[in-house]
């Protein structure tokens, strides 16, 4: 169960503290030349230590290829890659002990054990396969334009929506005006040893229309699997969202004319299938689990203790998290323009 | 792509106005007693013409089973089971319009045609069929207890929990004090042509620590899918959901204790595995599409009309969406059961 | 694991002394003709009570469609299909005793029941579905010519490959010359209350360069396992086959010209890719395991029990067979087909 | 299509002269004792360069495990491994020429590029991986006993079958008294600049009854299509094999009795299932392709050209191919045991 995708398949592995991470990305056509600087610069987002709003953590990643690619470019033949754990600190972590809305709680009883070295495989770490395999499948999407950026930090919510200022930001923010509270409140959260949750939003624009596989394998089913899987990801919605569920029909559905809809409450999605308009997802993270603050926990022999987590951790997983929001829908929609390729050649 | 599960797979066929719809269900264990009369209840929970706040399109769903029962229980082949389309009246359908937040647009778009009859393929009738597939799997959840409940509609939300009470309420609603100002809303949208949208909330109770397949087929993740999955289901929330993201570190942690977690603002999942605790999930549909107020529209080719849609339809799809809701939920966690076997039998 | 294909979704249902039997094809793209006479004739090829030389068991197998085609033409969504079971004579069944050579054994040893009458799941009658889906799917097969014919009879082989013959013969021989010995050793079995094995060829010829999937879903490997897995089937050769093994490489290579291969040892696929060339399968039946000759065998209280099986059985499952190796090779192909229109359509 | 296995996955990556070659197995259950020194032997044992009947091409396969194995045993996390590729000689290998019997020819035409040095992903190199996986998945298989051996060369057959000689066999023979005219026959090939063909035996013998899944993956199916899979197999055959086809249902039949089976003519395995009996398959190499005799080909640009191929080759890869055979078996069996599990727990 750890492959990802139809067409499509990204099966990924290792542990934070083992000797690798990496993954295999099959199904891949032939003769797409692979845009290693786009990946580089996609493992720099990620990386920790660039600023005062993430972990000072900061792991040198380098990626190394071991197949599929010749001279440049895919070969139709799987594509494999490593990342070596370098800066892999055992010692900042406890062995034995539960922490509190983390998964070791949960691994040790579906395992029946777990490597407590910083969560094993349920550690953040695995998302950094998952860009690097966006990176990879960019070829694939050249009619889209994917991005993403943070909505709401904290309850902050952003008034304006600029993708482009995300880029550039440190906090990935999507609103000038707003980023500034946004980063006083992680700051406010890291100085009291608390950490904090945000919302990102992602925006899909381009040939949408026709994607989506019904009935179990529609866009939006498959965006917010993709979405529900990021660790601390606790919500997902489409287009008006939660919203919908108050609304009227009249106020609600999207009226169409021949020169296209007039509103996009759907989020771009109908019937599971892209109608064309804008993409839009907001995906709710949770605030970070590991606080300084000291906690309520038990250790694997079921006794109480307290636990103060230091270690070098993000005050707000939601800002790197929007890099791996936007890799799993690059990972979604590739799939689905493969899937779609059988659908259109037969006519 | 009609398939859903991976240990357990439910295959579903059928369009809502062709000769009948159906589903495949393989992986069933054998020796296991179907329980026909909780799959004839499921069947009649979910039929229209019960009560004012459906559609009063009564259809009399007869299930057949053609394949894979003995003697009333399971013999390991797979249960292939049909239900005919009696009361199919395609002259409800205006053929080559577009409804407005249907899927006929994108249908059209992505296969080129469409059968216009009643949604074809992407009509709720479907649905049906995970019912009846809901119930074939009862022996396998007999550790769970799984409910759902109507939690709000039009934004008129309940204000206690009472998921005995939902099951005997006309719109399976979860509070008894509030049903009626939420019958109130349908009913008021119903006479002025328009429709409402609504908010189910789904439980999960007993024998689930350690359900869930890390990393991409994690309990959560699965759920969100088969939520999204659901016709007119817009955001899907797991515990807190939403409001996680503008919450603090401290707030949201869930204390553990030798006798268990003091709180469950992760809705009973950490890591996208089961922690024991009460799974929590809210689910929320958009309103009916289809209304008697007339909405701008084109048609297949693309020239613009007013559309009205007289019909039979659901005020608020929210309500038979529980059941779904429900079903879906029930065939997700049975498949995590049997998943879950390998794991456990080689300690 | 009901389901064949990869692309192209075949499942499967039904017992053969239950309801109906029946299939659901997943993955057909839309547009695509349906030949309902091609269809037809199939069922009416496979269809006992011809001659003498197949089953006196005449079932007038009538193909019901349910879902997946609209105006006669294929939708994108899943195709549907049962046949009823109305010859069904479960006097002619003994229950709870192991024919030998049957899979009443190991039905009733893996899912510890069996349904005894006539085979249950384990019966050939399966095969009239897969029958159906070849036809279903000769759209996709336009570029291919794709035939089968009895090549050996009881050790009695062809000395002429004539498939156009074979189309009219009532054993589907190959050989005009030799097909009246090959009756005659069929009578004698059936005198004797015996029955006996044969060989299958099957030929594809056409645009057949390049399909086929490395490393896990080769060309050859997919019809090994498509051939293996039919009744009473326990060899499959590829091209030269068995003779390969003690060959010398300068005998068996195929040398190259631009003009095309000198030879064809291969059999038309190297590397698990078809090379152009014709591709030439044998496909070894045993003899029919039911017969009337008395034989040593055990009931499900193992005790012994002398068996001798009337019914009205084929003395000779090869004939009949072939059919269904050309069914199976078509599923095949068309699967491979769609698989590699992604290769090509990204170049 | 880089995946093999249904509950139990190799993906498999990697060419023969590229960086490494690798694996990622997912699905094995926690707590299991991997045997590292199984897994050296198995990789020595498949080695060059150990004697006169095998390439003298050494590979110093070194495995890195990098993922799933915690203080020596599973953890239930996928299992990750590479092999480096030191000793690759791409000068051996002339590059825009088609190899006869080769797959340059195929993925030449199939991908429309070929990564000519040493066949890339085609060769037999990758079947490293799959022997090492076979020893990873060994706790699985501890009430099996599986074994395999040279039972021909070049049409020079075994008379009686030890396995156990054929351990300690430079050819893995069966047969100690043919080894001898076997050896001969192979060192007369090679001395001519030529190649032979060969047979492996297979033998299952344990806890087999009830293994296999009927209908599309049963257990015969499935060996069929994972021993075609390997490179240069050209028939595969159960039991009595292509005799089967000649014989009579009476001579055929296996006759049960209340102590068991009287003959084992059907190989260990009915309707798909194991039928407890000895499973025993013959698997059917070509020649070796690569000889120093000279051959017609071309090249990528279509032009006429003699090819003698130098190099370090196998005389005969059903040497070394028994290995393979074996671990393919080793593979389906370990899913095969997984996926039984589900069906003995619910009884």
């Amino acid at each position: 169960m750890n492959t990802f995708g139809f067409s499509l398949r990204l099966t990924t592995f290792g542990e934070s503290h083992g000797q690798a991470i990496g993954g295999v990305l099959d199904g891949m056509p032939p003769h797409l030349k692979i845009d290693f600087d786009l990946i580089q610069t996609l493992i720099q987002r990620r990386q920790g230590g660039r600023n005062a709003f993430v972990t000072p953590r900061f792991e040198e990643d380098k990626v190394e290829f071991l197949s599929g690619i010749f001279e440049g470019a895919t070969t139709g033949a799987p594509i494999a890659f490593i990342v070596r754990n370098n800066h892999a600190q055992s010692k900042d972590y406890q062995r034995g002990v539960f922490r509190p809305s983390h998964a070791d709680f949960t691994y040790f009883h579906k395992y029946g054990n777990v490597d407590f070295r910083g969560g094993g495989r349920s550690s953040a770490r695995e998302t950094l396969i998952r860009v690097i395999a966006s990176g990879i499948v960019s070829p694939l999407l050249q009619d889209l334009q994917i991005q993403s950026g943070l909505y709401a930090i904290g309850g902050i919510k952003a008034e304006t929506i600029d993708f482009s200022y995300a880029k550039q930001s440190e906090i990935f923010a999507l609103d000038s005006k707003i980023e500034h509270q946004q980063k006083q409140c992680i700051q406010d959260a890291r100085e009291m040893g608390d950490s904090v949750g945000g919302v990102v939003l992602l925006s899909a624009k381009g040939k949408l229309l026709g994607l989506g596989e019904p009935l179990y394998a529609k866009l939006d089913a498959e965006l917010a699997r993709a979405m529900m899987g990021i660790n601390g990801v606790k919500a997902v919605e489409v287009g008006e969202g939660i919203k919908a569920s108050s609304m009227k029909g009249s106020q609600y559905n999207d009226p169409i004319t021949p020169q296209g809809f007039k509103s996009n409450h759907s989020g771009g999605i109908l019937g599971g299938i892209g109608n064309g308009e804008e993409i839009l997802l907001k995906v709710h993270f949770k605030p970070t689990p590991s606080i300084a603050l000291p906690q309520d926990s038990i250790n694997s022999s079921n006794q109480a203790i307290q636990i103060a987590i230091q270690g070098r951790h993000d005050p707000c997983i939601a800002i790197r998290g929007s890099l791996i929001v936007e890799a799993m829908a690059k990972l979604v929609f590739a799939d689905m323009i493969l899937l779609q390729k059988n659908k259109r050649d037969f006519r």
